[in-house]
């Protein structure tokens, strides 16, 4: 199948790199809203501009839609959708319904056919918590994330003054996971949950106090967690904090009448942006075969069939896996 | 939706129970092959001779076939797939394509839905194995199983000659979960992952010697692990050996260019049977579904949309949940 990346951030380019174990696709091109010249591609697919994607309609597969989630998705996957199907990771859980009613009117109109929120949160970790409910109605599921870096949460460290750049880990609070894991449903805060370790690289000078205070104080962000503020030197930043692992778990302690049963789905994830890719690449021969039968409109994860997630010639992997 | 319950061993009667979680649900009998009157029947649901479920084709939507699966699933599912949609916890994994054949060429022709092997292995761990090796291809999975009573290997002991009753218990081995749970890939021998460990009640003067000697020769079962064996009183055989708690899990390390990266699902449950039960009635639901939409022969758990699993009623599950 024939597929394009939209974007080359972090996701992007693992979406390229990934195309090295998925051997069923192939990769029209990369399309862009930099400027194609100036941008260092480290790779052998043609680049394009992205206003030049429509002159592809006939060429493409599926787009999957590598931009940031925050500010681009909400209207390239709606743009997209208008002439291409098309795959995007959109993680603003608050408002996931708005972008999937926008993106399945226009795709049921064009014909085309969409799928929203793929990832692993949302997305597999999604799935997992569908699955524990469905299966254990009376109960209670927690998800922890971490120890892992919290691109929102970063961002907004770096738009404080006198910060030249941050990185916020999320970390999970291993005695709330130890309870939980043990079967304990407790009511837990959100500081009791996870801390915030924060790692600031600040201008020379720069009020350190200040800024460590305005970290700590800031609302939905900071305020509600135990807050640790470590300054260190741009040199450092650079070479301590480049990784891009994560990680989480979701467990659910759910009722049946011998006792409590404990489910748990972990991830450990050498690099978020690269299982990523991985798991939009599975979810876009889905999506081409919903298409294929002629599957018009938005789709999430919950609609695609497992069966569909595997390539034609990946029956090995199927038989014998029951 | 209307269900029957065929089979009235530990898995019937967690159905039954569990109907008090699932109230989408309604009983319209126990159809078993013992002699009705001379079973105790903890239930006020009408209980039926199985021979006499044929006469009431029109008021079940669903049968739940809970009977033994090495010697019962596989003639009674086919002969209920003539009149009924049925599902079924078939875990022969050997032999699962033959029995999915048989089931799925009835069903078509007589314009039922079936669903086999559904329950956790098979059932959630092949989703798991599926959904991991879909999006990690180049990797490594490991099942391991228990703490938990195999029934298989418990009947193997009792056929011995002199032994009254036996439990077997799978115990996976930490360290090889461990080095797994690690990230490493190493290759290990079935003794390297699981041991065995028996409770044996003997009959008075009988050789105990030699039946340990059996049991730890026994080719396939026990011969290929290290084997304890525990000879015990009847007594305290009935009181500590009573339980059917179980558990298990699945963990993949696959790799993506930065690393390893990995997946790991597992269960901790107070009831195995109980937690088969719940599951059988989850995709229950998502069968019936599956059977409005006409879709008519055997499927397994790979074919169901996770959406179907949950209840008419159980929107607010769904809503939030990505």
């Amino acid at each position: 199948m024939k597929i394009a990346i939209a974007g080359y951030g972090n996701l992007g380019k693992a979406v390229q790199k990934a195309l090295e174990y998925f051997t069923d696709f192939e990769l029209v091109g990369i399309f862009t809203r930099r400027d194609v010249s100036q941008v260092d591609f480290c790779t052998q697919a043609p680049v394009y501009s992205f206003e030049d994607i429509t002159k592809f309609t006939d060429k493409i597969d599926v787009v999957l839609n590598c931009m940031g989630s925050a500010t681009d998705l909400p209207y390239t996957t709606p743009l997209l959708a208008n002439n291409f199907n098309v795959i995007d990771t959109f993680d603003t859980h608050s408002v996931i319904k708005n972008h999937y009613d926008l993106v399945d009117s226009i795709a049921k109109q064009t014909g085309h056919t969409a799928m929203i929120s793929i990832g692993w949160d949302p997305g597999l970790f999604s799935l997992n918590r569908l699955f524990m409910r469905a299966i254990l109605p009376v109960g209670k599921d927690y998800t922890f994330w971490g120890d892992g870096v919290s691109q929102g949460h970063s961002d907004a460290i770096r738009h404080i003054f006198g910060v030249v750049d941050a990185k916020q880990y999320t970390v999970p609070i291993q005695s709330a996971v130890y309870k939980v894991r043990s079967g304990q449903n407790e009511d837990f805060t959100a500081r009791q949950m996870h801390k915030r370790v924060c790692y600031v690289a600040a201008n020379e000078g720069a009020d350190l106090e200040k800024i460590e205070q305005e970290i700590k104080s800031m609302p939905n962000y900071f305020a509600d967690y135990d807050t640790e503020v470590n300054f260190i030197d741009y040199e450092s930043f650079l070479i301590e904090h480049e990784g891009l692992k994560h990680a989480g778990t979701v467990i659910r302690n759910g009722e049946t009448p011998s006792g409590t049963t404990t489910v748990e789905y972990s991830l450990n994830l050498a690099s978020n942006p690269e299982f990523t890719a991985n798991i939009m690449l599975c979810y876009a021969r889905a999506l081409l075969k919903m298409h294929q039968a002629k599957h018009y409109g938005a789709y999430t994860i919950f609609d695609v069939k497992p069966k569909d997630l595997i390539g034609e010639n990946d029956t090995e992997i199927y038989n014998g896996l029951l």
